[in-house]
């Protein structure tokens, strides 16, 4: 018998060692950066491809660029020999779970590793935004402060004290955004998630429903993971019902907010100003959203540190060999729990 | 005996309620904004000007525009009526305590208030600094996210575990930052102060001499006050004996940095990253600090909230009103307290 092979879609930046020592017990399938998704379904199809025996895939978020989303097509497409697909990252929104369960394969993430790298990453977006940082900063690198006075003269943030910060989704993320911004002074956390959490988990925070947490909140933290169910969930309704002046941010998934009336919702005033790490068709952002200086905005930076990164990357390989050892991932997605095939392995 | 004379240097942005009010007890004077210190200067010293009874004078920040530092020559042109100068802040650099002292005019400023404004403040700089969330943002509203992929290809930044948080100067603020820094996962928090603090106000920080700060901090937090102690206090020779790859977090005032220094140590790599709210001769800043990407810079906008300026301009006329009822001010300058004339009052 052959060593199990393992198809790797897209790069390693900092796990390159325990990668390394991986491809010596396995035989590593690396694909041309330039490949298209055409391509790779064609080698998928391919009974004499190299492919013909992939046992497992990594991919990375990115690769989503060479091979398109892992949905109804891709599923169909794989070799009989694939049981599981690892995904480097803790959203695998790129992942049709539902198609990959009718054909028996394993689809795994990284849940906690990312969590306190990207609730880091929330919190510098939402002091920012809630202080109207981005203006200043970027009034000052326009070399206005001189001319402009005070602060670039640019409109008065707001203090912690006093405030109201509503979250939405209470995972773990969510949960380590709340305990970093405890010690700031706010006034209160309510949270909405579709179940309320243990008095344990909870911390303090208090659950409200969706329209609750609309109309309470002086900052909505947003941090769900991207469904069918939470796919514009903050849309122009939604907006409506919050604060006038409302500071929103989102760290999840851009798609979870309907992107044009958040655009109309800043330019209106209704939402003060917003910290976004995501965007809904990123990488592109309509020009108007990189424009306003109310909106502090990163290119999708949530995880992007080296000692997270390369804790991610050496986590997949765990993974990977937890599936070659024991036939099955470590962290299976939480849709597949449940299934009677996977409770047969 | 009319009312008690009170002359405000700077403009009110928050507090107009209590000002209007107490301006309804004294007789207020405002002068035009447009004034020059030569004009100032003149002012003080014609016996027949409307200043020849001022008892109390309240400043801004950035009144210093209009009047200059309040050195030993503003000192001795005042009228022997004044008896209190009241800052608009916590940080008094730009007032000569000595100089008052010698003529028993008691100085004041706005120590508490801040604290917590400029932690934020603090915070989200440290963060960005260490995240490298300049140069991501930057690249992003310069339009390059599709050109230049994932986080827009810019320099991956570090997470907070096994780093060392040096605090240089753990008063008020210093110690807020830490309170505010702790859920964050850090490895350890050093700091270095003239004399250690008592175990309850360290909170489990360990104290230091400044070499060891200097060796053994991955991120550099300053909060001292500017003095002729601190000027320069990191220069040339302590960037030297840092981590290579330090990160520099300043929201005290810019010249507790030899700003050149500053500008060399970024251009070699030997500063990594740094956070800057305030520089040396803002609100000019050297054109090379403004374009460095890995420099998240704002301007000076420590305090630039409405619910904190508005309590600062509310403090400052109780300063007055104290100093006008009880012939002290509430919150007298350190160094001032154990003058004795200050004791005979």
């Amino acid at each position: 018998m052959g060593k199990p092979v393992v198809l790797r879609l897209g790069c390693i930046r900092f796990g390159q060692q325990k990668w390394e020592e991986f491809s010596k017990t396995v035989d590593l399938i690396v694909l041309d950066d330039s490949m298209t998704r055409a391509e790779f379904l064609k080698l998928l199809q391919d009974p004499h491809s190299k492919l013909e025996n992939v046992q497992i895939i990594t991919r990375t978020f990115l690769s989503v660029n060479q091979t398109g989303r892992f949905d109804k097509e891709i599923a169909e497409a794989l070799p009989a020999s694939v049981k599981a697909i690892v995904h480097t990252g803790a959203g695998y929104d790129q992942v049709d779970v539902e198609h990959f369960n009718k054909r028996g394969i394993q689809v795994a993430n990284v849940p906690d590793i990312v969590t306190s790298a990207t609730a880091d990453n929330h919190v510098f977006l939402l002091l920012g935004a809630l202080r109207n940082f981005s203006s200043g900063h970027r009034e000052l690198i326009n070399g206005n402060w001189e001319k402009k006075g005070a602060g670039c003269s640019v409109t008065f943030g707001h203090d912690p004290v006093g405030k109201t910060v509503g979250v939405l989704g209470m995972g773990g993320i969510g949960r380590a955004v709340v305990s970093r911004l405890q010690p700031f002074g706010f006034e209160k956390f309510i949270y909405h998630n579709r179940n309320r959490l243990s008095p344990e988990l909870e911390a303090g925070c208090q659950y409200v429903s969706f329209d609750e947490l609309l109309k309470q909140a002086d900052i909505i933290s947003i941090n769900v993971p991207l469904s069918k169910a939470t796919r514009h969930i903050i849309d122009e309704t939604a907006i409506s019902k919050m604060k006038d002046g409302v500071v929103i941010v989102n760290t999840s998934r851009g798609a979870v907010i309907d992107e044009q009336a958040l655009i109309r919702g800043l330019q209106s005033g209704k939402i003060r100003t917003a910290g976004l790490d995501v965007f809904e068709f990123e990488p592109k952002v309509p020009q108007e959203l990189i424009d306003m200086p109310q909106v502090l905005s990163l290119p999708h930076m949530g995880t992007y540190c080296v000692e997270t990164w390369q804790k991610m990357e050496e986590f997949v390989v765990e993974n990977a060999i937890n599936m070659i050892e024991e036939g099955k991932v470590i962290s299976l997605v939480p849709e597949q729990k449940n299934e009677a095939w996977i409770k047969e392995l």
